[in-house]
């Protein structure tokens, strides 16, 4: 019998007939949303996502289901629990987002170093300004919390600038990209030498708000903090706190507490902030690369082998 | 007797004490400008400028001259003839450049993949514009013209975003950091490749109005063209009307035919065009590395050596 592959996220036709034509032992079903996918979960085998619409009840529909592929990287919002009992597989589309959050970070600091907003304000005045210099980042710190493919990619590039990387990840271990690493019991030592603190730290008990009032008190006076992880690690009302008083110079932020961001948070309409609507991940080669890691999984499953790429560990939640 | 060095450029305390230290048997005399230094024209040896202010008039005050070191790379403005006639060494501080217009390159590139300025504008509005997504450097082509410190930078950085890199130099010889090279004579065939054109070009014969609107319209439909090299290497009405097409999506300009640009300038109000006043280059350590080149080229010079750092072949005029 043929294996059911049931997409519940949107292919192009393209892609849908590349798919087809690589395994013709597998009976694809194409669907733009959980919603419309819903008819086919009950002799889905395999089942593709975003990862945010797997709740008890796509489970409970779905009794043959043996594996989950989330085409991003995010797994906090699904049931591990029922997963765990389920004995169903899940992998992610985690390293991807390397490249395209690693130019999102090296153009944040670039934009705040060359002073783009000044300039850009200038413009729309006629303004030849020349009492105000651009910076550089030769010699700036760069501390990166997170130091897996995409706070290691950051860091790699970073390192092309010239700039001092410093990493922070659970235990310390050092990672080839940092000249330094912290562990997150330590890691506010780290604050203090920052330049600039990137998180792309995951979503997990441990990391929520970890940058709170206290961790906004001990960054490094004019420090620029840039969000690219996950808007929970964050209280955002230190962190509006901080850049008021200046101790923060300028916030970069792509993720937030809640999303789409309310029109009413204050985040939106202070200068000393930028914000982007949670897309440092995007690019046009995103759904081909995410691909690649299915297409690859999609052979070990066939083949009934063990070692998939991107192994979610239900028990950690990442 | 002591070697009389004036600088016609401003420098700060310290920078005039350890000079001042470091070099026993010179005697320093230090200016803001070239006006306040006339003073001190008559008994240089050395002279210290940044080479918009060497008139034949200060030539012919500065009767015992016998080098000048210029604090910036561009020279077109200095009296050649004159200067070969009195066979006065010229050096200047090329290749300082490099890092802040390599970073300055990159910015650009950046800012247009990443679309800041749209997601700039979308929060003013308080848009959480999902509709539009980043896209990435990666697979695009550079075409950068200049081959020197500056355009090889560059290419480098270019490269680490998986960029490819394609260089213009006078006769098309290889350059380390491209993937291909085209001589000046054949340098149109590389604009219909181009993502992105760089120009770093000097100003000479050669490169005045070489981005006329022959080279526009060869240039590949939606380029982004990157100007941070001289403006007289750009016919700006040739440029504007590209830009008007979209045969040009979008244009960063950091010099111009004129300079300061004039208020009237129809550069000023597109919104595919980013306008920065003449600033690729300034960096806080600009002073610092100017300043290294001269020390180890006052050390030749003191020690009556040849091989100076930098020297200015005034019959090319570079």
């Amino acid at each position: 019998m043929k294996t059911n592959v049931v997409f519940a996220v949107n292919q192009t036709e393209d892609r849908q007939k590349q798919l087809i034509n690589e395994f013709h032992d597998v009976q694809f079903s194409f669907f733009s949303s959980m919603k419309e996918a819903e008819e086919k979960l009950e002799t889905a085998d395999v089942l593709l996502t975003f990862g945010e619409d797997i709740g008890v009840s796509v489970l409970n529909r779905a009794k043959q289901l043996k594996w989950i592929h989330v085409l991003s990287a995010g797994v906090e919002k699904m049931p591990f629990s029922e997963l765990t009992k389920r004995n169903i597989l899940v992998s992610n589309s985690r390293g991807i987002h390397a490249i395209p959050m690693s130019e999102h970070a090296i153009w944040a600091m670039l934009d705040d170093v060359k002073k783009a907003s000044i300039y850009k304000g200038a413009q729309k005045k006629k303004d030849w300004v020349r009492s105000i210099k651009p910076n550089e980042l030769t010699d700036a710190t760069v501390v990166i919390l997170g130091t897996g493919a995409i706070g290691t990619m950051i860091a790699e590039r970073a390192r092309v600038f010239s700039m001092k990387t410093v990493g922070v990840n659970t235990d310390g271990r050092a990672v080839a990209a940092f000249d330094q690493t912290y562990s997150l019991s330590e890691w506010k030592q780290a604050l203090q030498q920052a330049d600039y603190v990137i998180n792309v730290l995951p979503q997990t008990p441990q990391t929520e708000e970890l940058l709170n009032e206290d961790a906004f008190s001990l960054i490094k006076e004019g420090a620029v903090f840039i969000n690219l992880g996950r808007g929970k690690s964050v209280v955002e009302n230190a962190l509006l706190h901080a850049v008021e008083l200046g101790k923060v110079r300028h916030a970069y932020l792509d993720v937030f507490q809640q999303e789409p961001l309310p029109v009413d948070s204050p985040l939106w309409h202070h200068e000393a902030i930028t914000i982007t609507p949670h897309i440092s991940a995007a690019t046009a080669f995103y759904m081909q690369r995410a691909l690649e890691i299915f297409n690859k999984n999609l052979v070990v499953f066939q083949q009934k082998k063990t070692i998939y790429t991107n192994e979610v560990q239900l028990n950690k939640g990442y």
